[in-house]
Formats: structure tokens, C-alpha cells, sequence
């Protein structure tokens, strides 16, 4: 009953089974196996248009690899300012791009807004002593487990468009988001002007493998060469793209960020009926932020379950993942019911 | 038949069990999971010492992360011209560490030479026109699959000690190293003055996965920020350090290797009967470079066999594997033999 | 009649005079010059301790050299989000740093506050996921005009103690803030816990000077090479001390200081005295902000006024310098009352 | 009578002259001002064609800004062993880089050899393994006090073409090298291949002044930034560019340069003609390298010449610059001829 993270998981069977698959007779080295190409071609169906794709290990791998071929070292990055780049992978966009300067934007829910795009993408623009506007960066689903519509996620690009930034999503939970939203893959990302997509596969299913997706492909050539650089590129790259392969396959992807979800959903929906508990934020996603006493705070960890106090005492993070069994929601909700009345009493 | 590289191998099938088995319940993340402290405990028993361990993906990032630990930007790296770290790693010891520099020794067999270190290790130092001496880098087997005997480590650790570098070994075939040698792990390494070790296994049965050893813990907070900011910190390190168990459980990383060694030797014996064949280098690990006409170096293309050719035509890189078959070693020797007779007719 | 900044002045003609005394006869290179040693010796006098000087050209390159010496790549270097580290050295301190992240706070009057440091300054230490909280940047005077008194200095200092943090200063306009304050240079600086400081000289009189003092000398040796190898050290040091001797000789920098000073508080008094205008933040040094209608700020600059608009229409920045005559500030004042009363009617 | 190098000398007085001159009334800062455009004219006639000129303080600035905007991080620089940019910068180019890799060429009197380009210009390209050709770096006049001929530098430059690579001249003693080989600028940079010149006046009469001319003007918008983000962006720019335009005015860096390089030839013949002295090189700038007995050192530094030791005991370097006096050419010779002949006695 282990709520802390979607990446405290194991792999899905099936994943596991595609590594088992893969590892037959000799392939030629660093991705020039046929399971990447497959791969390739998976993702260039399901988003419906002819991309490049990078297997890579680490979402911050992805992240900053995709950043820093979209943004050179005088560069300006705007990014919410809880986004995982910009809070949580040790300045891995800086390292990347040279001493790129992420630029922290605010926005309900997590999302930034394209608004402050259209006023800040232009500023400073040629003047030397600034860094010059370079690039976006949103989340998708957000940190705080809601997700951009795809009117937000077009009218961003918008602005990147008039602004000539290119544009990236970190979509570490992008099947969270998809299966909420209900439209198609290209329809929230390229036709709303996303140009590199990180993927993600590990929280949702796979051991450790995202796919960054270039959409435009003249920035293929610079990833590769970064990425080798950075010691992402995997001499067995098989063993990346049997998972993805296998993420994808029957649309798994889908079902387990259906289930990821569904359970999310469940929890809030008890949540909400819980006298003394408050929800944060809307739960689109998998990820659920609410407030509780202390004293049921204390008491849910003193039995057992497993959460994170964010940002201060009594605000917990719950994450639900593709493996979160019902029961798990269940006995947290009735251990919830039980604690919060014996506070009111 | 593929004698290209050791890594066009799978997995040795107990490292897919391993990591199988460890696919149950949640675990906390990033290396916070039981595996990987038994892990630790592990390599601190088989090197007779308390080392703090870091596992990582790739080789490359293992090197490159370890270098930069042990360089300031400014610093100089003193490594063999044809090692990875120099020729085969885009840079990567360049970008992880801020751009330090280089410096390439010459050497018999990729070896360098205590002398070398001793009179180069302190050139320059505290002249601020000129990078600074900081750091030694060998490759254990070397890329011409000789190998350093204790001695010649131990010469080039005194050397470091008197000029204060750090010394690194790139041991992305240790293993094979290590068998042939049939000395201690610790007199190979921290015993001669090794700081820090990339301890391979990708090339040696595992799917992607080699361990930062660091003999001097000192380096430990630092190496720490790098992994993650380079995004090689692994949510799931479970399924890392699973491989890296299951590699060493009951002496399999040892089995391995002399498997490899073992087929090197019977092709490279084989080699050496064949009038037309030259073998360059001693084979003491798992390559052979081997000269051969032309003519036999494209029969045996046409054939099938699949091998590199080394800096030139008839210049030949054969390597072995933990997984090489005998029959592929004698199926290889067999046609060179008879290509080689009917080019000599 | 030029407001714009203290940098579109020449040089004070004792500086040039000092230049040409100092082009005589051979010298050695680099700063091994005795006016460079004299000007070590001076600035040690002046700061009651044996401090280190490194003469470089330019403040961002002095600012950016000091804190990559005092802040790691993955370190937070907190800062005013007015700063001129954060807004307007076009990522200096990230590309000299190898990518840190600066941290913008907020504070009146372009100060940070002391509170602030003790908040954050220990955020995320030892957590790899987050940048480490290494520095402290606070400038002297202000991007506002304002000056931090030594009891706020000495403040921030406690916490970067406290937190184990880098204290930087800089003073690029360290001679107008100290003029004011009339305490020590060593009171407003070390005592005060700073550990480096970037000693402005370029904006008060000189053609293109500042030094760096370091008071903790542990930081010299770093300092020195990464000066050169970031093209700061000039060969013909000489000419960089002697504008500095002649800076300092005679307690030049002192005068030129507070000229510049009474000019700004005779401009901001007359201005404060006009119906129509606002002055923003207190005027403690050599920079007025001032809001006029738009009629008065377009009158004024098609009588030739120069300045800058800051941040919008209608807030000027007015600076004032070692060399702006009283009939300028009269002309200014008098233009101004016209303009308001036209603009009023 | 100091031969240590031409940079131990001050500036030709017509330079500060000119200094003082500039040193009137407020400019716009950073380069706006007209001086600055006025050089950057001069050089376009100079050069015969309308090309884009940066001042920068030093050489190495110069260097490390112009390569870093000719070559990506994961580039490979192609340079002489010799050459300033591989051994006396501290590893400035790596630095500006973002940690691209200097190959050391080698080359007969410090000159690198078109074939070398031709041979390796291509070598790995599209390989991620390996670094990429990205540009190659030329100094003029060398490091052995030896010029390039203008078919040099063009042959060099078609194999540059051929292999899409960048074409750079260190041209910290250009002036010396142009006066030798009686061509036009033109001929031996631009239209010999060259797309970025450093363009040298501090050795040759300037307290401290580099122009890096940019014959490719495509280069110029991110040669901007880069300048100013490594903190050489002058405020005061003015007095950078006064220096040029009074280095440049009436030829006076073709008259200094003469005139070192007749100080430096009245020297090697002199020499030549000892018995028991050996030149290195020809001597064909303003640099002398010469073999003489211990005796003869020893003797010359105790009679107060000052000169480096090159590379080892008894292999000298001496300078000549444009303020050298014959006098001290002659004492020089005659006191080694008495030395010579007391040794040889």
C-alpha cells in the first residue's frame, strides 16, 4: 500500500516477457537492431506522422537532452515552476545545455499559461545582455496531476510560433493525460505545435525507458550525438526497445494509465466524501494532493501506508500507478474514514 | 558468428531471472531498495574493502562521471590514445567534466607506461597558462585486449601519488582482466593506488549495467549530484543493481570471462598456425587483432562472419564473448584456413 | 546631458595620466608588474586585512570568475531577481559555473533579506534531486540605488554561515554605497562575513577595471586559473593595476564617489520637490527612478535628455556619475518643472 | 634588454595618445559608440571586404570566442601541437566550447600540413562514437616564429571546404607574418579560405586589444552573445576600439611589425654567424629559436639579458617587438660571441 510514487513499481509481465524475447542470438549494437526499428515505426503510427525516436533511460536523460538540442547555452527555457525540470533534476537542463537559464513561470494546476508565453517569448530578443527567449517547456500530465487541454496546449504553441521558440512536452505520464483526454496523440502534441515529446514508459509499466519523440527530424542528428555524449545511448539498445515495444503492443500503455487513473479517481472520489479532508487541485491524472488533520496523517503512516508529505506537514501526495490494486484504495479510504472521525470526535 | 563486439550478446539467462525476481511489490526508488545494498555489500566483500557503489547504464557514463569527479575543468587527463575514454566516447569525459583536457600517451599493446606519468605528471603545475595534471586514466583489458600486470598498475599509482593525481581504471572488461591475470580483485585496484572503477558487466552478460566503484569515499556526495544531474539516477535501480547481483552471484561475471578468454585463445591459437595470418598483440583477454589478405577478409565476409575491420582493410578486431560457441570459433577458423590457402595457391 | 548610465562616462584624467606613467621600460607579464603587486598591497591597506586581488576588465567577468570559484555546477547561488547577475550578464554566472541555477528572490528596494536566506539556505541539501544551495550574491549598491546598511550585510552573512554558504558582493558600484554609509570598507565587507568581492572601478572613473578581492584566500589558486582560462588575464597587466592604483591613490575613487552621489540626491530632491513626478525607492547612491507623465518624459527626451525607460513607459532610470556637472542636474530639474506644469495645465 | 616576449613591452605612444583623445564627452556603451564603427570600416577596407569586427581584450579571448561559435561541443578542433590555443590557454577553447577536442596536429616549424586535413577532415563524421571535424585553427605567424605562404593557408583552406569545416587564424602576430610575405590581408585570409581571424595588437603596440574580424557575418549574432556572456563585452568599448584605430591609422602596425621583424633578423644573422649557436627554425617573424652551450646561457642571463628556456636547458627563445632597440640587439651579440668564444677556448 505504496502511494508514494508511480515509480516505486515494478515492470508489467509483459514487459519483462518482451526483455526474455529479446535477449536471442547477436544484434547489431546501439540501436541498429530490428526491435528499435519496429519501435520507431509503432510510434510513428500511433502519432501519425513520420518521427524520430530516441530510446533513452532516465525521464531527466530525456528532458534534458531534448532541451538542450532546443535551446543553445544563452538560451531562456520558460517552464512552470513546479516542473520536474525545473525543481527536480538537479539542474540536469543546465548541465545539458551549457548554462541554459530556465525561466520559472506560475499558472494554476501546474500549467503554465499561454499568455505569459505571447509577454515573455519575445523579450530581450537580440539584446546582449539578456538570454534570449529559446524555448517551452510544459508538463503533461502537470506535477500536480492535472493536464493541459489541447486548446492550451495549441494556444501555447502559438505564441511559441510567434515568438520562434521551439517548443518541448515532458510527458512523463503522457498516457495519464491521454487516455483523460480523450483525442489523439498527434492532435496533443505536433498539430498543437510540440516539436520533441519525452515519452515515458517507466512510471507506467516499463523498468526504465522513455522514448524521446522528435517531431521535427532536423534536430536528429545533434540528439544522437548528445546523447552518445552523455552516455545515453545503450550499447543493448534492444533491451530499451523491447520494452517500449512491448508498452505499446495491445495498447498496454492505455490500460495500465486507464487503470492508473481509475484508481486515482477512486481515491479522490472517497476523499471528497471525507469530512475534513481537502482536495487540491482537480485529479486528472494519477496523482492526487490533499489535506488532512495531522493526527490522520500521523495515523494512516502509523499503519503502514506510504505517501509523501509535500511541501509541508499535512498536504499529502498520493500516486496511483498502472499496479495499484483496489483493495489498496479501499483500505486507505476506510482507514481515512476511520481516522478523521475518531479526530472530529 | 558474429565476433564484432561482446556487446551484440544478450543477457545471460540468470541475469534475466534475477531481474524477473525482482519485479515483486514496491521498493522505494533510486537506489533505496534492498538489492542494491546487498549489492554494495557484495563488491565491498569481493574487493576486500568498504567501497560505496554506484550503478549506472552505461560505460560511458560510468567513465565519464568517475573522471569527472576526479578532474576540475581545468585539469588534465592522462589516458592511452586509442582507450574509450579518448576515441570511443564523443567527448563524453569533455562535456562531464567542463572541458578538461585529454592528453594522449603513446604505449605497446594500449598500455601506458609508468615513465610516462612520472614525467608528465607534474608539467605545469601551478602555471595558470597550462591545464593542470589531475588524473589517469587506464583501460583494464585495454582495446587491444592486452592486459596491465599488477606491477605495471602499481608503478602508475606511485607516480600518481607523487605528482597528487587521481587514477582511474575504465574496467569495461575487468572480468576478463581479472581471469587471466589470477590475481586478487583488490590487488588489481585499490591496492595498486585505483581510486575508482568502472566495474564492467554489459559486455559480460548483463543487459546494461556497469557499477562506480570508489575506493575513496570522499567522492561519494559528489559523484552522487553528477549521476543525477547527468539523468543516469535510475527511478527503478532495482532493476540495475538485480543485474549486477545476479552477475556476480556464485562467480558468473568470473565464469563468464574465462568462457570469453578461453575462445579468444583457441581462435587466436588457431590464428597463429594459419601461414598468411598476423597476429598483432598479445591475446590476453577476449580480442584478437589479426592481419589476413584481403581476399581471405572478404571470403570471410561473404560467409557470413561478421568482425570489424580494424583502422584499415585487412586489419581485423575479432572479440569473443561470454556466450561465443565453440563451434563459431572453429566454423571461423576452418574457412579462414582454407581461404587462406586458396589465396596462397 | 546623458542619465543613461555611469559607463557612457570617459575616464577620470588622473587614470589616463596614471596610464601613461605606466607605459614605460619593460615589465614582466601577467600581473608578476610591481604596480600590480602595489595595488595588492593598497587594497589590503584599505580593507584592514591581507586580502587577494585579481585585476580583471570587466564587472561580469569579475562577478561571473567569483562565483563559479564559490559555487559548484549543481549549486543555487541566491540572488536579487533585479540583479545584474540574473538579468543582465546574459547567463555569465551559468556559463562560468558549468550550470548552476540562480535563484531569484524578491525584497524591496532590490535587497534580499536576510530572512530569506535563512528559509532556503538549507532547501534540498543532500537531496540529489534538487540543485545544492551553495552562494549568496547580494550587490552594493543596488540595481535600485539603494544600499544594504552593515547590520543587513552582517545578517545574511550569519545565515550563509549558518547554512555553510558562499558570500559574494558585488560592487560595482561599491565606492557610491560606502561613501553613504560611512563605515569601513572591512566592516562592509568581511566583518560582515563577504568572501569576495567584486570591487567595482569602470563605472566610477576608470576606462575598464575591477577587481576581485578575495578575503578568503583559500579561493585564490581556483580563482587564478579560471581566470585565465576564461581569457581574463591580461598580459600587459600593468595597464588594469595602474588604473586602479590611480583609483585608489588618493582616495580618488572616495571623491569621485561622492560627486556622483550628491548629484543623484540634488537630481532626486529637485525632482521630489515637482507636482507631477514620483519618485521610486530611496535615492542612496547614484540612480533615481522616477515616474512622469508621458508628455513631460517625451519633452524631455526631444530636448535632447538621454536615459533610460525602465521596464515601461514612463519610470526613468537617472544615473549619475564621478563627472555629471551641476548645470546638467539644473537643466534636467528645470526642463522637468516646465514639462509638468505644461502638462498639468 | 628583455628578449622574453613581445608582450613585456608597453604601448607605442601614438596609442595612448589616442586614448586620451577618445577620453571626451559620454558615448553609448558596449560598442555603440563611433570609434567602434570607425574600425570596423578601417579593417573592411583593409581587408576588402565589408566584414564584422569584435575588440576583445586578449588573445585568448579572441581565440576561444571565434572557435566557440565555429565549432559544437562535441567538435574536434584540428590545431598544431604548438599552437596557443592547444598548450598555453589553460583550456580556454575547451571551456568556450562546452567541451569540444583540440587534435594536435604535428607540422614542421609549428605549421600544420593541408594533407593532414585532407586525411583526417572527414575522419569519423556521422560516427557518434567519435568527435566530429568541425574546424580547424592556424596561427600566424606560428609559434616557431615561422609564416604560413598564402597557398599554405588556401590549400589548407580547400581541404577545409571539402570537409565542411570552419577555417580560424590565430593572428596574434599577424602583423609580423603579413610585412614578411608581402601580400594583401585579403590574399592570406579571407580569400584563402579563412572565415574568422583573430586579429593581434597587443604583442604589437596596444596596451591590450584583439579584434576578431568575422569574414563569415553569419557568425556574428551568436559571436554577441557568446562575448558577452563570457564577460568581454567592454561597457566602455571605446577604449578598445581607440587602441585599433591608432594601431591601424597610418600603418603604424605594418611600421611596428617591420621593425620587430628587422630586430629579429639583425639577431638570427647575427647569431648564425657564431660558431657554437644553432638556429631552430627560420626565422622568419619576430621570434628567434636558438641552441647555445650551458655556458653561454648561463653567462647571458647573468649578465641580465632576459629570455625564456624553451622546452628544456639550453634551447632559447628570444623576442623581438616593435619597440626593440638595435643597441640591445648588438649587446646581446656581442656578449654571446664573447661567451661563445670563452666556451669554445
Amino acid at each position: 500500500m505504496d502511494f508514494r510514487s508511480d515509480n516505486v513499481t515494478g515492470a508489467h509481465p509483459k514487459v519483462l516477457e518482451a526483455l526474455v524475447a529479446a535477449n536471442r542470438e547477436s544484434v547489431s549494437s546501439y540501436g541498429e537492431d530490428p526491435i528499435s526499428a519496429r519501435v520507431t515505426r509503432k510510434l510513428s503510427e500511433i502519432f501519425e506522422t513520420d518521427c524520430t525516436v530516441f530510446p533513452v533511460a532516465t525521464g531527466s536523460a530525456a528532458n534534458a537532452l531534448a532541451l538542450a538540442t532546443m535551446t543553445p547555452p544563452w538560451g531562456a527555457i520558460f517552464c512552470h515552476e513546479v516542473s520536474h525540470v525545473a525543481v527536480d533534476e538537479c539542474g540536469a537542463p543546465e548541465f545539458f545545455t551549457g548554462g541554459a537559464k530556465l525561466v520559472n513561470l506560475g499558472g494554476k494546476g501546474g500549467k503554465i499559461e499561454a499568455g505569459e508565453i505571447e509577454a515573455r517569448g519575445g523579450a530581450g530578443k537580440g539584446v546582449v545582455h539578456h538570454v534570449q527567449p529559446a524555448s517551452v517547456s510544459i508538463t503533461q500530465a502537470t506535477e500536480f496531476g492535472t493536464v493541459y487541454r489541447q486548446d492550451e496546449i495549441a494556444a501555447i504553441g502559438a505564441a511559441c510560433k510567434r515568438h520562434g521558440l521551439r517548443y518541448h512536452m515532458d510527458g512523463a505520464r503522457f498516457a495519464n493525460a491521454l487516455v483523460t483526454l480523450n483525442r489523439s496523440p498527434a492532435d496533443l502534441t505536433w498539430r498543437a505545435g510540440i516539436e520533441a515529446l519525452s515519452f515515458g514508459a517507466t512510471k507506467n509499466g516499463a523498468l526504465g525507458v522513455e522514448a524521446v519523440v522528435l517531431f521535427d527530424k532536423t534536430m536528429a542528428a545533434e540528439f544522437e550525438l548528445r546523447r552518445k555524449r552523455a552516455g545515453h545511448l545503450f550499447s543493448k539498445m534492444r533491451f530499451l526497445s523491447a520494452q517500449l515495444e512491448a508498452y505499446l503492443e495491445g495498447d498496454l500503455w492505455l490500460a495500465n494509465a486507464r487503470h492508473a487513473n481509475a484508481m486515482a479517481k477512486r481515491l479522490a472520489d472517497g476523499l471528497a466524501r471525507l469530512p475534513g479532508s481537502k482536495l487540491e487541485n482537480e485529479v486528472e491524472a494519477n496523482e492526487i494532493f490533499v489535506r488532512l488533520p495531522e493526527a490522520a496523517v500521523a495515523g494512516l503512516e502509523h499503519e503502514g501506508f506510504k505517501f509523501y508529505r509535500w511541501d509541508g506537514a499535512q498536504f499529502l501526495r498520493l500516486v496511483t500507478a498502472w499496479n495499484t490494486e483496489v483493495q489498496a484504495v479501499d483500505a486507505f479510504l476506510a482507514a481515512a474514514k476511520r481516522l478523521l472521525a475518531a479526530n472530529a470526535a
